[in-house]
């Protein structure tokens, strides 16, 4: 039997990829996707792309009834999902919130970076960061996802096998204090309002750094990189802007110490990652491009070990819609429901 | 002595571009620039590619005075003009208008088109359409220039040779009831304003057609090439949206008569625009290319008579914010006030 | 049982394009893939994008043995299928060239335009036009295919519900004398070899039109409607190049008789391609985008006549590299083979 | 009287982008323009964004005589100008070399990085580094300048105002031993020759790291930053390709000492540039972006102190073919001949 699946909030590009991904999907049925502006249209008139693919119209968020869904997925701006969430979980419905309102653990600081008072704090304790190369025994379980964000997932994958699972300070392979993540992202990133400094004039044949000096996703990173390594850290992040619709490139930079300047950290990485269907950890000395992964959910990593200056480079690509938002959300949606985890999930990119 | 100029709406991109010009131009001296939005910004705040070149600020529009200029502006959106005209004109101001509000002389088009009732269709009479290369002797005295659309600019200089002077049957070129013009345009055409159509992620990569069935600058064409030819004409006109920031690129098709088929088409593109500063025919064979242009007030023709299907092509490239609208401007203003008319406006493009 | 495959020539983009499709085919098994310089080398080493998707080698097409293949796609530079076709065939297996040695009946056209003189003349009258639209019966029993070239599927779509059936003067509905094709190409159409005036230096912020006065698609085009029509026409086509990888815009122009003018294009069109699994006509009014059909398979087509000017606007949209290429190879595959027609080519386009 | 100026190797996007000022410099004239390739072809015809603004001729660089130049630019491929250097200064002609050939003072690191064995190292001692920022003076007098490469120009201004230069230890800002260098350029770069990696089929909607472990350009800026320094240090350099035809941006990373969390970076910032015309400090907590220097000579810094993170993050932006290559040659070519540097170098950038 087919998962019933609802999407709130269908009408922004995290939403459109949720459709993309979820009408080629053998298991799951769209029983509803609302949209407060767009009530009543053919999904095929408002996303052109989707003609000949669906039949679907956009419902009003106020009157359909979600509660026959086995899952609901939250598109929708921050700060939504955290008004909807507790009644639809206590009619048995699971949730995925794409949005951010279920990352942070502490909802002071969910208010500091998002501005916003959160509705729902006693939820942020039952939900569960949807990150499953980290999490994948809870998520199973899960009615609560909170999903992270792009460059977080980008960020603590890239990090993760470096974090010290001992936690012995004999055993640290990295100083946990000079982190610096300085990534790079495609334009989508920042959503489908209308503003002009997305405008194609604006952006194209045009890079800069932006979000200094404290973006969102720094805490969620933080917060993350903490709990993988039991340790308290600092990381410095630098987002920029890339005049591409796609991709996200994390550049990241830990200085080793003496024991991890021993440590073979091309096997590191190959074992630590070794069972992932989406991770894709490159040969020594190549390097990733966005392009590879566009459209689909892998995650390409590269470990450029520099000894002589005592440092790592790990270099990290992803499709900030795919694995960074909405083909995460449906690799998660296939670990709570059972299902072969690639399901739905094995197109390949396409070249050029 | 230099010319005392105002700019009316300067936030946007042919005020900028307007900007660029005029303050490399060195018989210019702007007095004012205003925005209603922007109101006491520094310039080099707002548009930080103007950090180190102008120590301007914008003006409330409200409450400078404009009169104290030799010339005006208006780089508004339609309608604004119209207003303000009548009162600079009586104080002895000049005034350049790049929006539509004075390039339609029948008042009734131009509220078909723009859905807005003219102002002041007195005016229409009076202002001068600021096309150099045909009204050159005219824009010498205006007092109000209505400065041409930057698609008509391109269409109108592309069959402005085969528009036959003599207006006699026996000799027209071409067909006058079959003229088609495939426009392509780069984005900065559609203004600053914040749109999603607009977004990077929905320009880049994709490429179509828009506007149809009757653009704004349909009526415009048509006007100028009747004028130019005497006689009635049909133009068919379908502009095409180019994931580019800057340059149009006309293709035009016209049917030759048997008198038509017997010139040399080459020929008389050269002798028609020999001694025009900014129009170059390129020699037989060759097909231009927009950025060729970019950044500069330059118009490359190529003419490709195919007599076999008694047609000739004629390519047109120009950058749609410089001889498409703010460069034209100042080449007007030179003429309007007698200094050569390349001043200021002698830059090369960049190549790549 | 799964149809062995092999493809000649797989290092350019309509090879990497074919892969893609295949290798998420169901019904199909690559037998060999060869390439004359990467002989050896891994798929995935020789495409980033295709690792953790296949484990494919590369073959020296000296050594390998295609004749166990039921099927051999040729994606190779013109010139090369024609010197191998007749010993494949003759052992039985089916061809489908994807170069243009097939496509053209006249083999003094084919030299005239492709500057080299044809090797085996003798199977163009065995070979059939693999247009499915218009060949699907002759091409379920087909041999050997010639594929059609980019522009011609794109041009031959549009214009292929105007061209009578009856065959009757009194009954056309355009003036096949006078037709244009005003048709825009992203970058993949040149191919993959190192060119200056490919790279992203040249192309990246510029257009301009090409290949004037006569393309090598020209020939193709006139043979193709002076089948469809039975009638002789004359066309002109001038194409031009849009700074985007993927996508093809036709811009059709063709002038309506008076008979053609009495007509419901719009229904004309639907029913025509009404069973078309590949073929959406937009409803009146709408214009398509090349992006909505990226990476699919799919022609979208919208119909706009201007009866006032005598005239009727197609615009067509299709990816340059999928039915402009190697989805349309898998289309006729299917065909041959009895499979349904969609099968492998249901994908989505991504958006943004 | 004007400089007479050669140039040696002009066909590249150096020697095209010197072209283009040096056509407008008022103070400079032309006298030969070589290229092996394109011996006799006009430049108009070669470069067509040169139509109608020059009508110089390529010569063959083996006929014409340099020797009556005042100045001889090379724009040619490392390895050419260190085998013509010497006749030249010997007849008192002054060089200004863009490639590599004069950087490195150490032979050996040439050779290490170039793959080439140096043909002149006595003169390297001669030949002055021609970054006007540190090297004015010298500059004044030099008769053959090795021009610094694109990046390290970037760098060594950003990290300038943080080396020492009172060299005790107990003043030092940063830790000298922990510099990052994370850099993101346009495609333009890497040259024109013909390459698939710089297709735009390759390149658009993409971004990667390209050159680990070890770029060319990474023992200029060592070298450079060691002699400001006066210290050994250790510098990570991670370059990465943008997908935009020019500009570079480069985001650096130090660590600062107790002493350098007490110093008002800002404020150093501004006073180590206030005198230059070519640098443009940001007001505390702005980012700059590429194309707001685009087609100018100006670079743009901002500094962005992060001391929970004992960290200064500094962002730089050029244009690779001006400030980085051809601008900065016109820049240290008006120090050489005594006119005021900013000569032919004051053009605004477009915008957009």
């Amino acid at each position: 039997m087919k998962i019933k699946a609802g999407i709130v909030g269908g009408s922004g590009y995290t939403g459109a990829e949720l459709l993309r991904l979820l009408i080629q999907h053998t298991q799951v049925e769209i029983i509803a996707i609302t949209s407060r502006t767009e009530s009543g249209v053919a999904l095929s008139k408002f996303f052109p792309f989707l003609r000949k693919h669906t039949n679907l119209v956009f419902s009003d968020p106020d009157t359909v009834d979600m509660t026959q869904c086995d899952l609901v997925f939250f598109a929708t701006p921050h700060g939504v999902a955290m008004q909807h969430a507790e009644k639809l979980l206590s009619q048995g419905v699971r949730i995925i919130d794409l949005s951010a309102d279920f990352r942070l653990k502490n909802p002071s600081e969910f208010e500091h970076y998002y501005g916003i008072q959160h509705k729902n704090p006693s939820l942020l304790s039952k939900s569960v960061y949807g990150l499953p190369e980290i999490n994948r025994a809870s998520i199973a379980n899960a009615q609560l996802i909170g999903l992270p964000g792009c460059y977080p997932t980008a960020v603590q994958l890239g990090f993760l096998p470096l974090m010290d699972p001992l936690q012995k300070s004999s055993t640290f392979l990295i100083d946990y204090t000079t982190l610096i993540a300085d990534c790079k992202s495609g334009v989508s990133g920042a959503g489908r309002s209308a503003r002009v400094p997305g405008l194609f004039t604006e952006v194209s044949e045009d890079f800069k750094a932006y979000g200094l000096p404290e973006h969102r996703h720094l805490p969620e990173m933080v917060q993350g990189l903490r709990t993988m390594s039991g340790q308290d850290l600092r990381l410095t992040f630098v987002p920029h802007l890339v005049p591409m619709i796609r991709g996200i490139h994390a550049t990241l930079y830990a200085r080793l110490t003496s024991y991890g300047k021993s440590i073979d950290l091309q096997n590191l990485y190959q074992d630590r990652f070794k069972e992932e269907p989406f991770i894709d950890i490159l040969p020594a000395g190549e390097m990733p491009n966005t392009h590879s992964v566009r459209g689909t959910n892998l995650v390409r990593i590269a470990v450029h070990p520099q000894k002589e200056n005592d440092l790592v480079i790990i270099l990290v690509v992803q499709d900030n819609l795919v694995k960074g938002a909405s083909g995460q959300a449906v690799q998660v949606m296939n670990i709570m429901f059972n299902l072969p985890e690639e399901t739905g999930l094995k197109n390949l990119p396409t070249f050029p």
